[in-house]
């Protein structure tokens, strides 16, 4: 037996170890300290009252002979299917069922889709950006290039014609940057995927963060997309399911190649290597698209989203300039006083015991940025802005 | 872009298509007919009261702030993970918390696991066999070898030194043969596995039905295979999770080679391309660990290994030779008066209104015999087994 060697090519990620290793020293130091941590990318606020109440009717279910479910269809149950295809609707975007598949979650589905293409697709990337996009084609030994998000284009790269790849990833709204592409900018993608025959895998994670009309909320809100793009969504952030997990992922019937179908591939993947989300989460999940369930998902989201304003008001304040903190939980920020990631992480570590991640831990174009995040509570959020305030007033 | 052609090397699977057709015709032929179905795969009955009380009040904890739980642990909790170690340390086996890592079901890792070890290894796999571990295999471009698991073996091949391979699948109790190694058998296989420095990928998902102490519920329970193999086990059978979906991998420490290390190589894996079983879920298969919780699941497994006894029994009166029916949810039957598979399946569907699966939808060697299961009601295997006797009985 032969391992797989590829893997000896992922980078080791220290990032959270050792944003958590330096937090424990300082505390121990400073034992008499308020450590407020705005580094969390994890819901806090409790599952709304219609999926609890769908949840506990579906263990109920599974008491009872007469309405026990055992395996259920590999793609999803149809009633969570129509949920979601409804929820598509309201975008303009016509989606066929079978062109839904649930998932246990987003990030599960964007490495295993994987599975259906060559590995001799090269990956293009955009640096900075969520780590598992390069270290799922690094284990499977493809080769990754990447596109640079910088301060001069938003940290939202465009296509690049001199480029071949075949398969892109976008993730919009992005994390960690927090940079949300319009229609139009969307649309510049979709016609190079069309031109260079490569697929996107578009992560779509945190799309019930866009409020702006301009920006797009799926991928196939652009026209073409449906002939090249592959769109990965997650119950996580938009309803609390980071510990109930959640997602689906949308494959339209029209991506194939030499009679090959994506679809009909990516099926007999998960009918090899998949049993379907429990059916309990399932009924949960579907409680999210009923009309009671919009209204309180939605107000857990204006929760996030006024925290992201008070941070991102901060900012505009303090003159630091940032992506996100609108249409995001996320808030990208340029380290004030020219100082490197950790050089700021420190210092907001001794200066005001607030914690965010290290931009740099998200590629080399993340150095001399800094993410914080909008789920922590509003207390801590409030008090977290009022000391970097304090400390970075002139 | 370009598909992973390895996808065409799999064989389009008709099998329940082609009962479910059968029937379907049969049924619609003959509407005054009732026909019972033998050929279930999935459990009928109901979780246990346990299980349930213990997902309403994970549910209940998911409603509160306090309680609330957003990303778990990628290799599940460890209140799960310490009912498991316990569980086999009744076989006295030791596990270490670290070894365990929860799944959504054995399928998924099964295939998933594969993403650790090279392309380049050579498969080798029992025929008849669980349809999955050769497509998971075909799908990454493996090589997959064959042994010969015939009624001169009794369905239980065992090692030829001739044969060179890296990967090792055996299940046992088997699907669909019912067949399960003794101690000192699976003995042989682990020598071999060391010998050849292979790995043993081995699927104990019907290790609940053992009765007899000579067999091993665990592959653990044999020398060395702690050295070898990785055990892949489920609740689905165990306490009817088939549509609750939870599982647990074991990876020994001391799997590794040159160097590379099987349970830190899956730990990166899972890291990356996983984010855990719900919490609701894990807090319900740990009541399955419970006194109470093994004496419901007990209750449970004895209703169907009584159905299989009675189908056992009807096939002893009858003279046809046949593997499981102990030991095993499944009976493995020949096909009576040299009838091949379809032909004994059209037989019975006509002749007692019995559905059944055939044989040789598992493999060249499954021709001329047949899977019924005990998973059906008590009611439906006692008038399933009084109409294959009268039609049988000489």
């Amino acid at each position: 037996m032969n391992f797989n060697l590829n893997f000896n090519n992922i980078a080791e990620s220290y990032l959270f170890a050792e944003v958590d290793s330096r937090v424990a020293k300082y505390s121990a130091e400073h034992p008499d300290k308020q450590v407020l941590k705005l580094g969390i990318g994890d819901v806090t606020l409790p599952l709304a009252p219609e999926v609890i109440k769908a949840l506990h009717s579906a263990v109920d279910e599974m008491s009872k002979k007469e309405t026990f479910k055992g395996y259920g269809p590999y793609k999803g149950y149809e009633f969570l299917r129509k949920s979601i295809s409804g929820y598509y609707k309201r975008l303009g975007v016509s989606l066929e069922l079978d062109e839904i598949f649930v998932s246990d979650g987003a990030k599960s589905d964007l490495g295993n889709i994987l599975d259906i293409f060559s590995e001799k697709n090269v990956v293009l990337v955009p640096d900075p950006v969520y780590p598992v996009y390069v270290d799922t084609n690094l284990m499977a030994g493809r080769k990754v290039i990447y596109s640079e998000a910088t301060e001069a284009n938003g940290f939202l790269p465009m296509p690049d014609y001199g480029v071949d790849c075949d398969i892109i990833y976008i993730c919009s709204p992005n994390n960690p940057t927090g940079a949300a592409y319009d229609k139009a900018g969307l649309k510049k993608w979709v016609d190079y995927a069309l031109a260079k025959n490569a697929v996107i895998l578009y992560d779509a994670a945190y799309e019930s963060f866009i409020e702006d009309n301009t920006l797009a909320r799926s991928v196939y809100e652009v026209e073409g997309a449906e002939k090249c793009a592959i769109e990965f969504c997650s119950f996580s952030k938009t309803a609390g399911f980071t510990g109930t997990r959640c997602g689906y992922t949308v494959i339209p019937r029209a991506i194939e190649k030499e009679g090959v179908n994506a679809n009909r591939t990516w099926f007999r993947r998960q009918a090899t290597k998949f049993n379907g989300v429990p059916y309990i989460v399932q009924k949960g999940a579907a409680a999210v698209f009923t009309e009671q369930g919009q209204k309180q998902i939605n107000e857990n989201l204006a929760y996030y989203k006024a925290n992201a304003k008070l941070i991102a008001e901060c900012m505009d304040q303090l003159g630091i300039w940032y992506t996100g903190g609108k249409n995001s939980p996320y808030i990208w920020l340029k380290c004030p006083k020219g100082m490197g990631s950790w050089e700021f992480f420190d210092y907001l570590l001794e200066n005001a015991q607030v914690v965010g991640t290290p931009g740099a831990g998200f590629g080399k174009n993340g150095e001399g940025y800094f993410r914080l995040t909008a789920f922590g509570s509003r207390e801590v959020t409030e008090e977290a802005v009022k000391r970097i305030k304090k400390i970075l007033s002139k």
